[in-house]
C-alpha cells in the first residue's frame, strides 16, 4: 500500500495493474450470477458469436478493472469513491485464458469547490490482454481526500 | 421470454425491471472479489463513510443492473451485445436491505450504415431503490438484429 493523497495525482501519472489470468470457470460464474448470456456461459456458444469464444461480459472486465485499479492506488489511499464513469468502451472480447494488465492514468486533478478538503481527480483506465491489445477503456472520477487534511480527520 | 428484435425498440418504449433486494452477504461477496474497500466489507467501516451503511461497489449495482436488463429484454431478443456505456452514474448509496427495481428506456434507434442486419439502440437505465429514488443511471447502446434477417440467420 502507497497511502496515496490527492497530491500524488499529477496529470500524465501511470499506476500499473497487475497481470491476472482469467479462467473460464470465472467467466461462467460471473454471467451465471449478472449476464447468462449464452457467448458468456458456453465455449460452442461463443465461438458461434461475433465474440469468438467463450467471453466474459463487458460487466465481469469492468469488475476486474475495478479490482485491479484497487490493488494499483486505492488500497490504503484517502479515496472518497467515485461518483461514476463518464465513458466505459468494451472494445475487443476478453476469452477465457486471456492475460488482462494495462494501467491507468491521471487526466486531470483539481480542487472540490464545495469541499476544501477534497480534490477531484479524472483517471482514464487501459486493460490490455497478453497481446499488447487494449480490451477496455474506461474515464472516471476519483475523490480523494488531500494530505494536509489527513491529520485532521484522524483526530475527528 | 419476448424475443425482441430491432423493431421492438421504438424511442420511449419502457422495459420495466424484476425487483430485487440486496443482502449484505451478497454487497460483500462481490466486493471481495472485485472491489474490497473497508465501506463495501463491513457494515460499521459503511457507517463511518460517506455511503452511511454497509454500500454496494458501484460496479456490483452495474453488474446487477446488467441483470435486470437481460431479464426485461435481452434473454430471447436478437442482442448481438454492447460496444460500451456512454454514461454510468452511481447517484445515491446501495445499502444492505435496499429493494432495487426501475425500468430502461430506448432513446434512439438507427439502422446501421455498413451491416444492414443490425440496428443500433441508444436506451437509458434508471435504476431505483424502494423509496423510488435514482440510484444509478446508464446511457448504452445496444446492437439488435432486424426480425427480417432472423430467417436468413437461422439457416445460414
Amino acid at each position: 500500500m502507497a497511502n496515496y493523497t490527492f497530491e500524488d495525482f499529477t496529470p500524465g501519472r501511470r499506476f500499473a495493474f497487475k497481470e491476472r489470468t482469467l479462467t473460464a470457470a470465472e467467466i461462467v460464474a460471473f454471467a451465471r450470477e449478472f449476464d447468462p448470456q449464452p457467448m458468456h456461459l458456453d465455449e460452442e456458444a461463443g465461438r458461434a458469436s461475433i465474440l469468438g469464444g467463450l467471453a466474459a461480459s463487458g460487466w465481469h472486465t469492468s469488475a476486474i478493472m475495478m479490482r485491479m485499479l484497487y490493488e494499483a492506488y486505492i488500497d490504503g489511499s484517502t479515496s472518497e469513491g467515485s461518483p461514476g464513469v463518464d465513458l466505459m468502451e468494451w472494445k475487443r472480447p476478453v476469452l477465457a485464458g486471456d492475460t488482462l494488465g494495462g494501467y491507468c492514468e491521471v487526466v486531470e486533478a483539481r480542487a472540490s469547490r464545495s469541499r476544501p478538503e477534497i480534490g477531484i481527480v479524472r483517471l482514464r483506465a487501459d486493460v490490455t490482454n497478453q497481446r499488447g491489445e487494449t480490451v477496455a477503456i474506461c474515464e472516471y472520477i476519483n475523490m480523494m481526500r488531500v494530505a494536509e487534511k489527513e491529520a485532521d480527520h484522524a483526530h475527528g
